[in-house]
């Protein structure tokens, strides 16, 4: 185990464990239920990941070094995802009332997507473990950030498309350089066939929705803004939200640079699901155990019928003082004017400085 | 005119003008063909522009305000285009023998392409003016990032595509609000169009070619090599060449920075044009005036029969000491395994610190 690391404590029954995991470690005694989160031991952490030490280092996400899961390396390889910026907006404050609205404009990755944040950390993880390719399934912006990833730094990678996925999706993925893999089958055929391979053949699986690794990726960008907006932190941060890895890994990172003493306080996580898949707003507003929905939204990367990682979607949003929203696909669409839609083209996150939240 | 500008020159007769140009500022003696080269007042600039001060500065190309043809406005506005990261291409100097490459990832810019420099730049000179619109010709890069740029800043665009004009690109146009006139006709058509409505109803034109300022916006990418290379300079820096306007803005940046003392020393600009399209490269080689030749390539960004700022890239190549090469398609092709392909899938500049360049 890596010596910054404590261990990892179950999300269901809080139970601690240590050593090493294997691919999708989750908790013997609540097996696929059982996610697991990283638990950090700050006291080592604190006195090197300073300003002082930070001013200096890489301008990427591998810049919070004893904040990730992964060993230390001299020179980084790869494509150096995150230090996404911040944009000011301006007018959609004044649109909405807010004294200040700021962006982060996560369309800046390597490969234009959030998710570049976890695939760098499942690559990294795979080189670390020695595998020789690494597999997901998927056709959309985890299959397109894996593929860059790998590539970059010479790793093979497999990627399985449903029969139906568009053929410019596939492109990308072949630009890259990665094996495409269509599956005469639904996603869930592709995703089961991808589950065999991994198994059969030793490849390291970035699919695993359960796999703790990948959301300590998607927490670099708390950790950036709480380095970087740390005197000055918003009073909201909104995120949509789908399986609910990327409201915990935002949380956890933000939460994490409040604890070291970079952010003078936490903001409250305002989420955001599609009123037609709400499985993860209905379970924290009722304070009860997720209920699989229906999917219903034309908001079609957020809707999870079966969201793996509700608890600490839940727990996060919770922890924060925060709330859930529901929005409906007519007021998605629903735009105030030219402004909006070029921020949202651009693929934003929002980070809301609130004197009064008007939803 | 701008206290930090002492004048223009033009690049085919080197004569000296001053105060200010309307949007397509050319040479009164040599007419189109008179591209007007910006001057700067460095001993004015010195004091001001230094490690120390750039330090504190936003990381985007505003930072460089001494070294650009706009006002200073404090709290720039828009969607910080510039400060791309260098990425490491380990296993692509070993390829080619080179002690080391970096790439500069120009498609992490707010619409993923270097346009979004320049259009920074039209935007911001269209505001200066009091103009109520911006416009340009083009399908590609350039018209999706003026779009994004005048969207983030509220001002109106107006986009002429050609007819064939394929449906996606005008889609990505369309999410940011611009409004786009389909002319049922060529490129030329569209061209001529749009130039004539920005006479007509007293538009920004951000599609001129021969515009001084635009490639003032280029010439960030040079300031940043500069800034964060300074003490570690590249031998070479290569670069794909179609027009000249990208080219000549590089060396512009690098060679300023070696003038203010932030770099040691200036690379020599390694040149890159198609086989089947390569007028610039022949008037280099020829010491001659450009004669417009054919364009046979699949390289179809940097084919350009007729380009318009050849004088420039032609003295851009030359002070650095530089070469021009051809490539034909079938090497462009010829692609040395999935780390290039997944390297140039990231839409990079290449440059090369070399011991010797193997072409």
């Amino acid at each position: 185990m890596l010596e910054h690391i404590l261990g990892y404590r179950c999300v269901r029954c809080d139970a601690q464990l240590s050593g090493d995991l294997d691919d999708c470690g989750t908790c013997p005694d609540c097996g696929i239920d059982g996610i697991l989160d990283v638990l950090y031991d700050y006291d080592r952490v604190r006195p090197t990941l300073t300003p002082e030490a930070l001013s200096q280092r890489p301008r990427s996400l591998w810049r919070y070094e004893e904040l990730l899961p992964v060993r230390a390396l001299t020179g980084r390889p790869g494509t150096q995802p995150g230090m996404t910026p911040l944009i000011a907006a301006p007018r959609l404050a004044k649109h909405y009332g807010l004294r200040s609205v700021l962006l982060k404009d996560e369309g800046r990755g390597p490969t234009a997507s959030f998710k570049d944040r976890a695939s760098a950390i499942g690559v990294q993880k795979a080189q670390e473990l020695g595998r020789e390719r690494i597999a997901c399934a998927s056709t959309g912006n985890a299959a397109t950030s894996l593929a860059g990833a790998a590539a970059a730094v010479g790793m093979p990678a497999t990627i399985f498309v449903p029969k139906r996925a568009p053929v410019p999706k596939i492109a990308q993925l072949l630009v890259f350089g990665a094996t495409v893999v269509k599956v005469l089958g639904s996603y869930d055929d592709a995703y089961e066939l991808c589950q065999a391979a991994c198994e059969r053949f030793g490849w390291y699986n970035r699919n695993c929705a359960v796999n703790p690794y990948l959301v300590e990726g998607k927490k670099t960008c708390g950790l950036e803004i709480g380095e970087i907006l740390g005197q000055d932190m918003p009073d909201w941060v909104a995120i949509s939200v789908g399986d609910g890895c990327t409201v915990a890994g935002l949380w956890k990172g933000l939460d994490e640079m409040a604890q070291l003493g970079f952010a003078q306080k936490r903001p409250r996580i305002l989420a955001v699901q599609a009123e037609g898949s709400c499985p993860i707003a209905d379970a924290f507003d009722a304070n009860k155990d997720l209920v699989p929905g229906g999917v219903d939204t034309l908001a079609d990367s957020i809707a999870v019928s079966h969201p793996r990682n509700w608890r600490k979607a839940v727990a996060a949003v919770r922890a924060s003082g925060g709330a859930f929203i529901r929005v409906r696909d007519e007021d998605i669409l629903k735009r105030p004017g030219e402004v909006v839609q070029a921020l949202e083209g651009l693929g934003c996150l929002g980070i809301v400085t609130a004197e009064v939240l008007k939803q």
